[in-house]
């Protein structure tokens, strides 16, 4: 098979680097631009990292030359990665689909726009299907797909069977997350250690909403209440949430833990190269999950659930949720969706 | 005033010592007998601290020699505190009761008993009722008082005056808990660093009947469900806790705010010596409440509360609050609790 | 007495906010200006600090108004603190000296100068002197007056009665330092939590000649070799070093001990007012000192010392001493050298 | 090839579970016994393992019964594994020994009998020809061999290659190790969280005479003086240390990077299964060695080595070490000799 030619956007940052961790090494997909802002360009990719964030830099990728944000200067490659920050992403991305690229985006910037899904590959991946409605729309060939904010894609991969099997009617969380969240800069030590910060700055709006417009249909948002409450706790990966549903249909906890287990998506029936076998882990004993020990349950991939148990307050199950946030809710997600878009031949 | 004379059950374990803390320089009591199990009886109390957990012990009552802990060695003093474990609680504290001894405890062991009230001054001191059916029943001339778990004492100091001046349909909380909760020896480092633990043993059993019985009257337990999720992070002292409130009157945020702003209660009524002036404080800024940085607001004592805005899934609000576990959530308590019961001439 | 008038240059930094605390309630001297960079120039000194690293502002300091850095607009007061950057202390430090004023610096920009002092009032108080030489070689009134870093500050304590009494030929060090010492924004949470970070910059070479020059004559500093290893560790406050002196003569521990613990200095002698009652504290307990339990110790103005013996290596003795960086190591120090100005006739 | 049938005593602990994460599916050696103390005699495996502490246990070894730490209850095996606890170890390893097997033990009980080796294989393989000498004394067929504790096996990699070239005169050196180093239950987190501890009981003690034993001959130890101080901090695993070295002939920091570089032992030239390709990595970059980048290099067999310059004091080199303490330091070095010596078919 001749391998889909890639560029990463935002290459040298800490998300950038991710997706060529991802990328390097795999066998569909082959990472043929590094591009990134002008301080960059020209630069080989080995020196134009200011911090390195992964473990390892294959010697071809370290060797590229990084080349500017431009459609033109990333000339024709099947994928683009956008690992861009919101605040430049807007413009940069639909400049690239308009040029007729597959732009797969981490940045918040398109996700609520209703012809753009946010796609989480084994849950809402008829969501592709929004790619027509978009190029219909803007009149461009290429297409711009993103996916949810770290949080909001580790309580929807758990809530995915229980919305199948029991209907939702509201959902209340309170997460606890890592600092590799806040990106690079991020979170200071002097603000972190010894202490919980209570607020993330737009993550409890971003959950609300862009959990029930995965949930739903490509059309229409699902129908139920959340609320969020957000946290940042001294852990440096692994987003850990306290997760309270209320369900339509009386839900046993034994029942949840089996549909849980047994919840399978479209990654794991096209058996797309970094699919986890199982996309949520439940785990039997008490103190589980727990973010160190299983941040990394199927290299990143898997949702780890445990303590799933019947809430008297909404009338339906709680439990606790531990995903990977740079990973599953990063750029594996991402990754995962490019391989999705290859085995249904859109790319 | 002549001095109170105390006695402190378990005085050489972390919250025996807490006790001493509190105690040694206090103006209306005095600590007269530091009881501890067999093997430290006999020991100057200096030499009976197997790990030092305070600052600064005064010479005075490092010099106390460790006496048994049983009514006739404690002999002739006005009031006992227990720091004991639960496990020899029960039969220890109803010995000194028997004896006509006025016994405060922090251990669990006596809360749910329905003639032995959960005693936070701000809240209930009107329970203290209690005691006298208690001794009528039992046929003792002392009692047994005592306060809820740190984590309970948290959450309903803000709930009161919700619970007075809206009425409350429901609670979820969420609760970000410290290490000193465990006691000591009690959370291993190689378990908590980087890490959260998403379970604490029978934590969430006691938050959700606990604060039923401390809002309630002394007869009857309020009446409203609440559900729990409990967890460990890597916090040395402040628990952190996640609240979603339901309430029976619609509550705007501001409003809300300002009740929990007026609010005082007994101990500030009577200026006892261990209240604090403003038992809640509402923090502005959306960066607080931090365990860090506010645990020690008004020496521990006042409950910190932020982010107050609107609920939507249980239709009322929703915030965030820290309070030392401790010192408001342990011994600081129970020394607020004497306090009270001598300006109300039960000791 | 009439209060001295104090600048604060650089005061809504971390540093400059140091600053405020330890002179907004003090004794002898009284905030007249609050001076910063053109971004706060004309706020009121509440809305100019970004981020607050202290518990309290007084109303009086909040409510001041942030004027320039320069000496016209600073005005006519007694002494002028300087929390600036080295990059920009330089200049402007010269510029206030020239304009007549006594400029007391936590920068290391002059630290070097052979005519400027590094101050510790209790180990070189003499060193005012080459205030006189200082203003006859630049043909100025003012005066540059610096501390050493909080690493060095922290460890010629302890080595200065040892210097004394026994004579020093050696020293080696290696630090595990607290994360506030780099100061805000610093240390990045995602690179501390669970790690070392095994370098600091221009740290080792600091700590190398700072101490022989504060242990030295005015004219001439000491004349043995420092070899230091500087760390980052996932600590908030309270520099920890382990540190092995050859001595000339025969240093038996327990003698050393007794030497630290007589220890006294010119701060001491006149009772000024931040001077710590005991400027070293020696525990006899194994596991002390620790930066969480002994930073603070005299208000964090002390530095604790424990587990001394012998070392084989450079014969001598070894030791481990912990220091609060932000308080001796920093703002509290200057303001205990404004003291010793004062109570000797300089200010 | 036949696999060799080993047996591990004390193997429900963390270190016999680390065993089992090395052997589990290791090429030349197959688990036969899992050996306990009386409370899990009969158990499986599985049950008999009170916390877990490693990610994976294969079914085959779950299913294993315990049996009692007896010659005779373990049976005919060709190798013993002990990871029992120091107070019980010396006799039950001779035990063991004059059974006719071979112990290879982490425990420090017979470390410093000068007819046991402490083996390092890639620096002493030739003080396994101690075996006979004890045999000969002791009058037994098996033998009992151990490996250092973890500080020193982190150290004496890198003095390896600088006492072969360089000779050495003297070594300093200041600890910064890791919680997991004090097994559990080890380190409270109520002591570590935001702290270090400057005390760990006898490590000084074994690190300064460990290194020399290790370092010299079968016959006798090395000639030179060793000087440590040993602190605890909040790190889960990998031990860093900083050293410092006085060198017999002159030594450039850039010749010492290379000599290291350069090193191989005997693993590496028999190329043992679990040896790394190399033993010691040197990094470039002023910030590395990291215990949490850089513990698991080469599978954490390998010692990371960094910033080694010149040292004024000792006249030397000086540089920053990491190692990880329960791999390189634990278990993995103690399966490293069994290799060994069946590779010179000792076993």
């Amino acid at each position: 098979m001749k391998k889909l030619l890639a560029a990463i956007l935002g290459s040298t940052g800490m998300i950038g680097q991710h997706f060529v961790q991802h990328l390097q090494d795999h066998p569909w997909i082959k990472i043929e631009r590094v591009a990134a802002s002008e301080r960059s360009v020209g630069m080989r990719y080995r020196h134009a990292m200011r911090t390195v964030h992964i473990k390892h830099v294959s010697n071809e990728i370290a060797e590229l030359e990084v080349c500017p944000i431009t459609p033109k200067a990333v000339g024709d490659v099947d994928v683009v990665f956008s690992a861009l920050p919101a605040e430049v992403a807007t413009n940069i991305e639909e400049d690239f689909a308009e040029a007729g690229m597959i732009v797969i985006s981490t940045a918040r910037s398109h996700r609520m726009d209703p012809d753009v899904p946010i796609l989480i590959p084994e849950i809402n991946a008829e969501h592709v299907g929004l790619i027509e409605e978009q190029r219909r729309r803007r009149g461009w060939d290429g297409a711009i797909i993103t996916e949810g904010n770290c949080t909001t894609i580790t309580i929807v991969m758990p809530l995915k069977p229980i919305y199948d099997d029991y209907g939702i009617e509201s959902v209340v969380l309170s997460s606890m997350q890592a600092v590799s969240g806040a990106g690079y800069p991020g979170v200071e030590s002097l603000d972190i250690i010894d202490n919980v910060i209570p607020f993330i700055e737009n993550e409890e709006e971003k959950v609300q909403v862009e959990t029930l417009k995965i949930l739903g249909t490509p059309k229409e948002p699902a129908q139920f209440k959340v609320s969020a409450s957000c946290h940042r706790v001294p852990v440096i990966d692994g987003h850990t949430e306290a997760v309270f549903v209320g369900t339509k249909k009386k839900a046993e906890p034994d029942e949840v833990v089996k549909c849980m287990r047994n919840f399978r998506g479209e990654p794991q029936r096209l058996k797309l190269p970094s699919a986890p076998k199982h996309p949520i882990i439940v785990r039997d004993e008490e103190y589980r999950p727990q973010p160190r020990l299983d941040r990394m349950t199927e290299k990143g991939m898997a949702i780890v659930v445990g303590r799933v148990r019947s809430d008297p307050v909404l009338d339906g199950v709680k439990f606790v949720v531990v995903g990977h946030n740079t990973i599953r809710g990063g750029a594996g997600n991402s990754v995962l969706t490019a391989e999705l878009l290859k085995a249904k031949g859109i790319i």
